[in-house]
């Protein structure tokens, strides 16, 4: 349990609105702004915003949460490091940022549930109601978190790396947890051991800024986890605790939650595993959906983001017009900045009068395609199939 | 256990000499090769051959073996998928290479006891006495692992693949087994079920094409396994069976050696873990030690490589005649051909007249240094530290 959990909490009942304050917010983030719920925050932008930049301000990245934004005395914060350790560490913040090296990654974070609004138009899902904007990059700096298992002299049976937020997530039975993720120690150091010696070029980051300035509150201050090529679960915000064990964090956005069910049962949750690596995915950004546009040559544009394995990269994306009976190849931008980090794209393609449905999809270096369609699962996870706008051409 | 396997043996028996015959092997191989044992087969090119080509020839490519180099009949070969599988498969030799996608993955594949004879100057080890040379790039062709695994049905419950050889290596007791590796399930899916859709643009191949022609007898025919990032053990020759399972191979050599042991009991064994991904590594391949140089400016060259984890890569090598008082940066070669290929590099040094240690080290992107010095292990795996040479400088 965080010791500052209970303090948060009384703060929170003292200062009211100041501890979670969409009036605030309204500072941080771009006009229009999608709000899908307050309390909790999540909110997603237009997705016309996504493709203006490879980097995604931080007023138009996404937000999602699962309780309220901790306000964190940076002072007093302590970034606690137990578990299968040789010896447990409570860092500042300072120390975080002075006792290690200082690593810049450029990752897309996507939440699992985007364009979870799709798979609930099909049969209705509880959860945010995410449209495809559930996605975006940034430049993240910090210490990586190998080294910092390092110095807590990580024990050679770790295999499991839990992550614990600060904040307050209500539970069912009215009582509060901190949101919480973990990640398979495989991730930083493959199958060997943990030695400090292999780790990746994107590798994971206790992450201190973001676009080159600290976190703001909604996205983590002081301290976030950021796991390239995971679903965004795992980059857990606000981060107060990180344990070292033999098995996956018992929090339940990692034991429960953040799995693909047949149907949400204790029983089907119980026997399905978490979900790490996220999936290949596109969406189409420009023109919007129901937009009105004038026939003959027109520009679309959008995302594509390669499934979680390092190494995998969109090969193409393909854009149609006639539901898939033809498909024109879009041009993939030229910025890469990482091995997790998406590919814009556009396409010129000429549109004739009508209700035109455009559709496009991506395929990955693994041979993968995006799929016509795709099953429906009970939490509205990881839906890829071929992403589709109905614009209105005159 | 392989039916095939007696066959052969029998068969080896009958005809002698022609299942291992290093008179036809000397028309595969480059002049100059050095055998470092005959039967099994294990030899390795002067140093000086790998920085020749970016891609090693065939007949300069090291070569591993531990027991005999089988001659299979192709028309009754049989690749043999089986465990926890909902549909076990006896593919023909022509079936995988038709009913599977051809993908082409460039990969370095290094001994994980490369360099050993370093390792035995401070205190000798039985094994091959491997030079620098046991290391070697090429392009491979194949199916990729997962498409055969999903053709096969694979269990959710998988979680190591086993590959068996169809060669005969002697054990302690007389008899004979077959040459074995196993790889964990992740390094195919990540840490998702197999569903096929998560793979790393370098797949796991079962390849049957190095440098665009068939596997010759010493490299494989008519298929082995390419686990590129891992060290080379995992890369089956001799194909003739994979398995899925919960569990690694009980094969002798991913259960007892392949291991990083502080002495070599049974005791060590169970204790430790296979090892899989390879480490970064860096040799100076010209000049040769020994050699006789004019003082002044002279090239060297060599290569490095990176660990084992998809996206590290080397960032820096650097050589050094003062015994690393002082360091030069080297130039990187420009070719790039995959995540798992090596970088050739060189470096114009002004070489002093006298008796001049030449050293080298490599930095990858995770911030990884080789180390001046490293601790011995009983088998004399992952040997890493400085690579040096002695020229007489004249």
């Amino acid at each position: 349990m965080l010791h500052r959990r209970n303090f948060l909490r009384t703060a929170a009942a003292l200062t009211g609105a100041a501890t979670f304050c969409p009036q605030n917010l309204w500072a941080e983030v771009a006009p229009g702004m999608l709000v899908r719920s307050d309390k909790p925050l999540n909110a997603e932008p237009p997705l016309a915003d996504l493709v203006k930049d490879f980097f995604t301000p931080v007023e138009s990245f996404f937000i999602r949460s699962h309780g309220n934004t901790p306000e964190v005395d940076i002072k007093t914060y302590r970034l606690r490091v137990e578990g299968l350790v040789g010896k447990p560490l409570d860092l500042t913040f300072s120390e975080v940022k002075e006792k290690f090296r200082s690593r810049t990654v450029a990752a897309t974070i996507t939440c699992a549930g985007n364009r979870r609004i799709e798979m609930s138009a099909v049969k209705p899902i509880s959860g945010v109601q995410w449209d495809a904007g559930a996605i975006s990059t940034a430049e993240w700096i910090g210490a990586t978190l190998a080294e910092i298992l390092q110095m807590a002299e990580i024990k050679p049976e770790a295999k499991h790396v839990w992550f614990d937020g600060l904040d307050d997530v209500a539970k069912k039975d009215g009582g509060f947890e901190n949101f919480g993720g973990s990640i398979p120690i495989e991730k930083i150091y493959g199958h060997n051991k943990p030695t400090g010696n292999v780790m990746s070029a994107d590798p994971v980051l206790v992450a201190y800024h973001m676009a080159g300035k600290p976190l703001s509150p909604d996205h983590g201050y002081p301290l976030r986890t950021i796991v390239p090529g995971f679903i965004g679960a795992r980059s857990v915000k606000w981060l107060g605790k990180i344990t070292v064990s033999d098995q996956p964090s018992p929090n339940h956005y990692v034991a429960d939650a953040y799995k693909v069910l047949a149907e949400d049962t204790p029983a089907e949750q119980r026997a399905k595993d978490p979900i790490y690596e996220t999936v290949t995915n596109a969406a189409i950004c420009l023109p919007s959906a129901g937009a009105k546009l004038s026939a003959g040559k027109n520009s679309i544009a959008g995302y594509a983001f390669a499934a979680g394995l390092a190494g995998n990269r969109i090969k193409q994306v393909e854009v149609s017009i006639d539901h898939g009976r033809t498909w024109t190849k879009a041009m993939l931008g030229k910025k890469k900045a990482g091995a997790f980090t998406w590919d814009l794209w556009t396409a010129d393609i000429v549109l004739p009068a009508g209700d035109v449905t455009v559709s496009c999809r991506a395929t990955d270096e693994s041979g993968f395609t995006m799929p016509a369609e795709k099953p429906w699962n009970a939490k509205g996870y990881l839906f890829n199939s071929w992403h589709q706008v109905v614009v209105s051409v005159q």
